[in-house]
């Protein structure tokens, strides 16, 4: 049994955990849920299944009590419990032949049927530490930060990008218009809204056909093609059929709303892919909002990284959305930092950003590889979208260089309209 | 333009809507940021393509105020908000045209990106009605609650299952050893443990092919064949290799987590599959269990129903899980519904089921259309597995009959045991 013991290689992952029972109490259930499965002794657990399969707690750190539970529970309020709730961080650690390379199979195993425990009222899968040699066994990105950069060649400052707006309705014609104008814009980026996928009125081929077009003539002036993130999002076999088409027509990038394709479509796209995927995290509020439950972000870009996206929005400072910043630039950070053996991969900074976000975004970050993306700071822009690109290369030299924007906009109209368009305020 | 307006078909989804502005004018932001974008005019936004693409608010009815917000909230807490915190039911209609028949694009549109508002302190999505022009245009389940029949020739009752315990470390001989007993019990419908996937331990196909073997002959005994959901999650090309392995080793059934996987894989799965698919729902509860957040089961039970599932978790009365008994008779409820022309799926109660809940369980359902799984209910019998399946179906004819458990129980051994043992109480 000792060589078994001595053979098993394991992972961690990391959960808040709420509950009426003592949390080093809690923190076996999960263990035991987790893995060799219930608390009965049953006919074929014998102790060497135990030795090699069974999940074990590694760590518990005691948080304040709560007076209130922070989700409902209809199982405790049968047995009548009052609290107070226990609060803890919680390490567990599973056997990576518990899994296997398996994407679906790591999700069922670090948060499965948790987040329905009776024995909870709160639970959230925080991290999760996975040894290099069994991430080695994900496609992980096949690009990540450096093969955007390399990609569309923008080096030194983030790549500045635009989402087509309005975000449903265009034509092709009418799409391929206004990426014309983004294009003259001198744009590094410009994205489909999630909204936007195959509709019958603007059926996919038709607009990557018109949109590559407008682009293709654009790189010829520009010695360099503005990246599309074209809306691949489908059954799996239409988005290897859409990938096909975007890249037989030049494109170099495509986009899914990950959550509702899915880790196992997402996966083989990766396998399939010639370029960038730029990974949607729209539906990600429902699995994060409430602080007692769900996935941190953090483990949420390692498990989208292991799947092999290259870039996986973030929101931006002061939003339209709900998050506060210090959330934001924590998410930005784990996307930038190493993850067993895996590429870094940019953040996409988005909703309500314009040229004034940038100085307090590069001084949190210290790192200018991102996505930067403006709607109505670009296409609002009073001198045009041209001047809206522009005032947000010159902010983000500003905020580089360590300059007041306020002072580094006296020489720079651009710079200067949009901070008198769009103020300290974000807009979208 | 009244021609447009007169060809525009609509769809609708219901909200729960929370926010400290007027539910009526949070309901207009939903409505445009889940269509032509933003408040701002752009410049392609005609007032053709508004009559068009515009989300529109069909209803709002008011609930009551709540002094204390859901959910945080920086973009709130930014603007000084202090409350009340209104609560509505929203309806909004959207044009089907704007998604087209693409289910990733659908959960875009009804869900997307609304969890992240900064408008909102609490958003869910109740339900959705979609015309059966529309939903024809999805796989839709293959099989569902009278194909699950068929395969299995369990009438009149449900089908009575178990999950293969210990969830994980069993070998392939094991597990086959396990299913031997099982079917000698005369069991309906067995399952692998979420957790248990392709493991190196016990591989995928070792482990089809004994479990097979031992299945195929008590199928002549039997006179009809044992359903094995096995737990094909993984990438989607692999889980076509599984499904495969499966069929041509005369299985029955595949098994997939529904949301590690994703819609864009299971509508692929769907499209291939020779046998119905179970639908296990693990994950689930990080996009439920706040009631001010995520979906609701019954669209969440639809959206799976359009990808093609056959059959899906609800776990079961009084089980060990937070849910309470009008909750998961609600999710069961929904299944069994005609949903715009796709057919009724098969609940699965598990969790905690004895031979203690069929009465309730019946009471509140007056069917006997669903999938009725224990693990110690019937692993764990005084008497062993067969007594256990045996106390399983006598409690159900006793629940359809009208007779009182213990009363039936008299002259029913197995029935008499089982309630001596688990009582009133579930058990894993």
């Amino acid at each position: 049994m000792s060589s078994v013991a001595s053979r098993r290689r394991d992972f961690t992952a990391r959960y808040l955990v709420e509950s009426f029972e003592p949390i080093e109490k809690a923190a076996e259930v999960i263990a035991g849920e987790q893995s060799s499965g219930t608390f009965l002794q049953l006919p074929g657990e014998t102790a060497d299944l135990k030795q090699r399969s069974r999940a074990r707690v590694v760590s518990v750190e005691l948080l304040e009590d709560r007076a209130t539970p922070s989700l409902p529970n209809a199982f405790a309020d049968r047995k009548g419990t009052t609290g107070p709730y226990h609060r803890g961080i919680v390490e567990v650690s599973f056997p990576i032949d518990n899994v296997g390379p398996n994407l679906p199979n790591l999700y069922a195993t670090i948060a499965g049927n948790l987040f329905e425990l009776g024995d909870v009222t709160g639970l959230r899968v925080l991290d999760l530490d996975l040894p290099d040699e069994y991430t080695a066994q994900f496609p992980g990105p096949a690009f990540g930060a450096d093969g955007t950069r390399s990609v569309t060649q923008v080096y030194g400052r983030p790549v500045i990008g635009t989402i087509i707006k309005p975000s449903i309705g265009l034509s092709p014609e009418d799409t391929a218009a206004l990426v014309d104008t983004l294009c003259a814009a001198d744009i590094d980026f410009i994205k489909d809204d999630e909204l936007m996928g195959n509709p019958p009125y603007a059926p996919l081929e038709a607009r990557v056909k018109a949109v590559m077009k407008v682009v293709n003539r654009h790189a010829d002036r520009m010695g360099r093609k503005v990246m599309v993130a074209f809306n691949i999002s489908d059954d799996i076999d239409a988005m290897r059929r859409h990938h096909d088409l975007v890249v037989r027509e030049g494109g170099t990038c495509v986009m899914a709303s990950v959550n509702w394709t899915g880790p196992a479509a997402i996966t083989a796209l990766r396998r399939h892919s010639e370029v960038p995927i730029h990974g949607h995290r729209n539906g990600f509020g429902m699995m994060n909002r409430d602080p007692a439950l769900g996935l941190d972000f953090r483990v949420y870009q390692k498990l989208w990284r292991l799947a092999g996206i290259d870039q996986l929005h973030v929101n931006g400072l002061k939003s339209k959305f709900w998050e506060g910043d210090e959330s934001v630039i924590a998410s930005a950070k784990a996307c930038m930092e190493p993850f067993a053996g895996s590429k870094p991969i940019m953040p996409v900074f988005s909703s309500g950003q314009t040229a004034a976000q940038p100085p307090a975004t590069y001084a949190a970050l210290q790192s200018t590889d991102l996505m930067f993306l403006a709607g109505g700071g670009i296409i609002g822009h009073p001198s045009g979208p041209k001047a809206g690109v522009q005032s947000l290369v010159e902010a983000w030299q500003a905020a580089v260089e360590g300059v007041d924007l306020t002072e580094y906009a006296h020489s720079r109209p651009a710079l200067r309209e949009a901070l008198a368009a769009f103020g300290g305020r974000g807009r979208g």
